[in-house]
């Protein structure tokens, strides 16, 4: 039942029954057609105290993947935006740090030659947009970016690129017990002060990719000293959850086919479970893509998600709002 | 202000003007020598809203030692004890696994043989007990273990032998809106398995020593693959805390020199924070042990800990109770 879609009368009779939080609706911004109802069908039947599907909040764990699940992703994951920025901001203050074709591409904002550099061109950038500072100095950062820098055919804030429906999902989710979980492929110094600034997910409820780090005596602090340990993608999901939550969630929420073996994972356990793709089929207000391209190839997740149960969020249909800040 | 120290009748027209919870005493194990003050006023300091050392509760983070500090460690680290019997307990199904002398020391419990065989001896034994079953199983059996087998000198439980004091700190801090987590040397599904068990903090909320671990598609389970890939223990304390919980905790407490980068790290940062060393001084109730031995040295945390500002914990005169199940 919609609030929204109920005389007035009865609203007000209602309102004067019964308290508000159980009437509002929790998720204003989806609209009827499926999955809403299956998501609030899973978290009602998890939390009926008695029933068969009851879970105990201290299992009630949902996992989200973050680019193209819980903001945007294009033309290019933001945190390549970020990087590309920092690096700008980087060489205004010292040229001679330019000393490569990606580099250079990067400060010229020159999109095109810097894909041409390849993946080693855009990690090359990445990596001198995190050097020399300390974590705690790079999150400030990027949480400055996140509410200043615009995004280029937008015009928002990254910030304001959150998706309106899985902000209110992970609120639900969270008031129904739920501890909620980012799970990106994306470096999680970045990806923590993504979560806590955007969403208030907090810093050790993010799981992502991860290079080497030690213990500095001197500083006391802990440093990163390069390599890489864990890309968390594709099979790389299902172990970094492991090694960080340690039981296996009953809710996973992605976008692409480098979120397939999280759902797998998630929904292959005993009790119930609910896996969950946004479709990107949006091209007037956000962006259409799904079997090919660069970034967020969701293939083998269409083509299994019946068998498997999972449900399919077509973004244009299901979603009456997309970007948090519009 | 303790609430036993007080006339009864005073005390009754207390109870009648303030809530209960405001009077009990939260550390009744605690005497008041020292440690149980220093704690109580840091953790007042952080809760109070619009005080110069207020903390908000999302920073909150307090981190543990296990062994030795929340339960005892003697004569060996609980976890070679749970591996002993788990040897034993296979080798009578299966009399053909004890194919090296550790392994056959462990099974008679021939603790004195299987300590000549030395750390590979033990880590043997260690491994074989964890291995060809799947976490959660394994899990299963270590909390069955924890209420069923008993220690070779107390004769309780070891689920008995965590220490009162410590758990009743645990849940003080708990009701302060501190986080609690365990940073164990112990291997991290062990770990994980006693603290949701013993303590009841959840998995998530374990940082302990782990190997490599892979997906594996046929079960659908994370498997572990061998290897060591973080030793939790000194040095490696901070790196594991950096890596899953992302912020500086403000609060450790251990009782080794494993321990000692813990605290360097915790009472580095530039907010209110506290350290605290378990000195284990109580030969008659529990174990006393501190500078020399093979387990729970502390040497260089008892020569520092006065210049660092660090709480050395007497034992002996400090817990008016030690085990939780005596």
């Amino acid at each position: 039942m919609r609030l929204d879609a109920l005389p007035t009368l009865a609203a007000a009779a209602l309102l004067a029954a019964a308290p508000l939080s159980a009437l509002a609706d929790p998720l204003p911004s989806w609209t009827d057609e499926g999955a809403q109802a299956r998501i609030v069908a899973f978290v009602e039947s998890v939390t009926e105290e008695g029933g068969a599907g009851y879970v105990a909040p201290e299992r009630r764990i949902a996992v989200f993947d973050n680019d193209g699940t819980l903001w945007s992703e294009q033309p290019v994951y933001f945190q390549f935006l970020y990087a590309l920025d920092a690096v700008k901001a980087k060489a205004e203050a010292d040229p001679s740090i330019l000393t490569s074709p990606a580099l250079k591409a990067a400060a010229a904002g020159d999109m095109q030659a810097l894909m041409e550099t390849g993946m080693d061109g855009l990690l090359e950038v990445v990596e001198v947009s995190h050097a020399g500072v300390s974590i705690e100095d790079f999150q400030a950062d990027v949480e400055d970016w996140l509410t200043h820098a615009t995004h280029p055919t937008s015009g928002l804030t990254y910030a304001q690129m959150t998706y309106a429906p899985m902000v209110e999902l992970l609120g639900y989710l969270h008031d129904n017990g739920f501890a909620t979980w980012i799970v990106s492929g994306g470096g999680v110094d970045f990806i923590r002060a993504v979560g806590e600034a955007a969403y208030g997910i907090p810093p050790w409820q993010v799981v992502g990719s991860r290079g080497n780090s030690a213990w500095d005596p001197e500083t006391k602090t802990v440093v990163k000293t390069g390599g890489v340990v864990l890309i968390d993608d594709k099979e790389g999901k299902p172990v970094g959850i492991a090694q960080q939550i340690g039981v296996r969630p009953i809710l996973a929420f992605g976008n692409s086919d480098g979120d397939y073996q999280m759902l797998d994972y998630v929904t292959s356990g005993e009790g119930p479970s609910l896996g969950l793709l946004v479709h990107h089929t949006d091209a007037e207000r956000e962006f259409a893509y799904d079997r090919e391209g660069h970034i967020g190839v969701l293939d083998k997740g269409l083509e299994d998600a019946e068998g498997r149960g999972w449900v399919i969020v077509d973004m244009k249909a299901e979603w009456s709002r997309v970007w948090s800040g519009e």
